[in-house]
């Protein structure tokens, strides 16, 4: 064995010990939403904060740096290949890790799980003022840590926030993709507003008991693909996926008796995810080639699922016998056209996981717009709801009716995910691009998903995106892919075909 | 402050890290047993590895040996005082894992984890030979942890083992203890075969649908106060339970629809322990003041729950029509003295956790023996099972079936608990004596218990008992608490007065 080749095992076996401490955190992050007793608070947040100072400590240790270095200078072989991913993905972490000092890490995990729990309340009793000062809190370690993170570069610090989300992409990027985006939306939400012939939602929130929205849920996880002998679905207050590393994948949902869609796509959702995570090499694990390559590209795994799939025409051709064996009051006289115009109402609405495919990433804009006046120092942590209220109105035309509804809805801020909601537009973008693709390799993938035959599109998936780990950038992988560059047209081409159709506009 | 008032200081902020350190684990490993899907258990037992393993690290680092030394030659106060308390347990902690090569602490974590796997599989199936190379590895990981532990010490290695959960103990004195008590407890079971009154308890084989054994568990386990807002009950294939740390103890249970006994006592039991964590010295989290004294100190409150409330007549006078509420099928026409004569009917029998209050203590003395003998490197783990069916035939007059109701019941030793089975019975001799103790202080206790007051109790034993965390050793407790010595009398006593009276022989 040369020189470089141990080094090379050595930074392996430092890289899994330390991806190993990270899943026993994602563990408990998981227990904590799912189990946890509201007394464990208090403990839990020391815990994680033991763990995440201690993982710091680890992903900066000065021997990982000397590892790294010693690599660098080495011929590694081609950028693409496995030694050459591993390192530079190594070499990124080290960077970014180093960056930050290991008390305020600490500190942003210890008050990050005191202000989720803190979040929790005031959304139920819809009190903003009982989060701002958290979020006060929340904003100033991010302001704080964005500033280590850009240390020495250019252009505004909040891109520093996005990298460690979506590595490599911009603010300007994204504005430049977002508004020419959100021109084209905005009067296609128009457009089906006046439109004669609207879809009926009503009937989604007939009655759907939970225990069978349970099976439903599950019957259509495992149907797409999720293997529950690695993994399992729970509940929790805001719906998540945690792979936690090879063979174990946690999904969660919430179920309302009320509101059919809630729990059915979020599962689909959440289980896009997953087979994401369980489609990771497993023999990378705690390396770049078995790492997703970044929050955009886990995001169109779950929106391709959830929605290109999930609320297709043949998706439910296939799947309404399966939904009325459960709810045979519910949807014992629902025709299949009138159950896929209910899931695809398109309608100003104020919880963005509920949204519609059109609306969903106005919601994500306004997101993006106030975060970086946050972090820029233009908006004040109190006069978040103002704010909220006042684009939402511009966006969307319409004014949500209390902070709950608002801007306390989403558990983001209160976690420290600043700089996360872009990557779910992004997402929605690079899955109809994915799609496309699929289908111009694939053929007619209508036919098959009418027939129930999911694992087609699974397995193209597996191969050309999961297999991969982080081998490409997300631009570069979608180029690899799709044979074509980042470009927002796919998804809205896709959505004009479809809602024209859907609203009898064509 | 003084130079030893910081190094007392420095030594608190140790042990407190090391103690949310293996807290961390504790989570790991409920999770594992609950709720951890099948695909986890290669990935659970590296994470809860590399936990056990830095552990170790930290609670034998040169530091906390130093602090250790210097402590020591300082007077700390009276010896038991919270300072001198907490330095003489954090001295024997020390002592402990400094005598163990972190190689082999890392190496029982990841094989004890394997192994509890594989031995549920075994038992599923009732294969012990799958199960045999695995305990083969455990003892031979045993013994040489073992002697590690008893290195310049004299008698029995396995008085080493015992020694790691019940301090002080030894194997002659549990001998001592153990033979005469055998000699009263044969008879006496005897005896009760031959009474001519026998309790029926088949009425605890009717229907008891699990929904409603979950409610009345929780119920049961609220009522003798088990604080679920400080902690929560779920399932296992081996009932436990395990306290996170101030603020979060978990207990679980497990269900059969036509056995009402499992989940009702097995709740009660653990609620016992469950109730000892809850009532630890929160501000003492890591220090000897804050942990339980031994793991007999320990069972004696989980024993004390289970039979000598639970299962006394006052208590079913009090929750029989709680009972009959939920299973008015199966317990509308029982009387609560039918109930109360099944609950308590004495059989022999296969099953350790199942077995009643007389012949429990035999079980234990069977699996003692064994122990030993496995240790001690006479019983090869191959003839096991030919050892467990002869001893089990001359102490209880039965041969079980076979290895699944036989030597595969327990996941004790697939886990490592060698020396652990002792204080079970330890558990139910302290159990008597402090029961005794808080008659003579409280007065009549089951007038309260027909009214459904066990607060009473739970605080005597919260004063007497949790509040003091390690202040004793077991035997020093029971003289302070009792005013006597450790005694199996009271045991006897007890048994014989109430099993006279069950079976209708005063």
């Amino acid at each position: 064995m040369t020189a470089w080749e141990q080094n090379y095992e050595e930074l392996v076996a430092e890289l899994r010990r330390n991806a190993l401490l990270e899943s026993c955190g994602s563990v408990l992050g998981w227990e904590r939403e799912t189990y946890m007793p509201e007394g464990g608070t208090e403990l839990r947040s020391r815990q994680l904060s033991l763990l995440a100072g201690l993982r710091h400590q680890w992903s900066t240790s000065p021997r990982l740096g000397e590892l790294l270095r010693s690599l660098a200078s080495e011929d590694l072989g081609p950028a693409d290949g496995p030694v050459a991913v591993n390192v530079r993905q190594a070499c990124r972490d080290y960077d970014l890790a180093t960056r930050l000092p290991q008390k305020l890490v600490e500190e942003i995990s210890r008050v990050t799980a005191l202000s989720q729990h803190a979040w929790q309340q005031a959304k139920k009793q819809n009190r903003f003022a009982d989060f701002e000062p958290w979020l006060k809190q929340v904003v100033s370690l991010k302001r704080e840590q964005a500033a280590c993170l850009h240390a020495g570069k250019s252009g505004p610090v909040y891109d520093s926030l996005l990298d460690l989300y979506e590595p490599g992409v911009t603010t300007a990027e994204i504005q430049a993709t977002f508004a020419p985006l959100r021109e084209q939306l905005v009067p296609l939400v128009g457009r089906l507003a006046e439109a004669s012939s609207k879809p009926d939602a009503s009937l989604l929130a007939r009655e759907y008991p939970i225990e069978q929205q349970r099976v439903l849920a599950r019957e259509a996880a495992q149907a797409i693909g999720f293997d529950f002998r690695r993994g399992r679905i729970d509940e929790s207050a805001h719906p998540f996926c945690s792979g936690f590393g090879p063979g174990d994948c946690r999904l969660t949902t919430r179920y309302d008796a009320h509101f059919f869609s809630m729990a059915f796509f979020g599962t689909l959702h959440e289980a896009g995810h997953g087979m994401y995570e369980q489609g990771l090499p497993e023999e990378s694990f705690g390396l770049g080639m078995g790492h997703s390559v970044s929050l955009g590209i886990h995001e169109s795994q779950s929106r391709m699922w959830e929605n290109l799939v999930g609320r297709s025409r043949p998706f439910w051709q296939h799947f309404l016998p399966l939904a009325r064996n459960q709810f045979p009051e519910a949807l014992g006289d629902v025709e299949t056209e009138t159950f896929y115009r209910a899931i695809n109402k398109v309608e100003p609405s104020w919880i963005r996981v509920e949204a519609d495919e059109v609306t969903y990433n106005l919601h994500i804009m306004l997101r993006f717009e106030l975060e970086q006046k946050l972090i820029g120092g233009e908006l004040e942590p109190a006069d978040v709801p103002g704010a909220w209220n006042e684009v939402f109105q511009q966006y969307l035309g319409i004014t949500p009716p209390d902070d709950a509804r608002g801007c306390l809805q989403d558990v983001h801020w209160s976690a420290g995910l600043i700089g996360y909601f872009p990557t779910y537009a992004l997402g929605n973008i690079y899955a109809s691009q994915f799609y496309r693709a699929a289908e111009r390799e694939l053929g007619d993938l209508s036919a098959l998903f009418a027939r129930g035959e999911f694992s087609p599109l699974r397995q193209w998936l597996n191969t050309n995106i999961h297999q991969r780990g982080q081998q490409y950038t997300a631009g570069e992988l979608v180029r690899v892919v799709t044979g074509e560059s980042f470009s927002a047209l796919p998804l809205v081409e896709y959505l004009e075909n479809k809602f024209n159709d859907v609203y009898c506009l064509t």
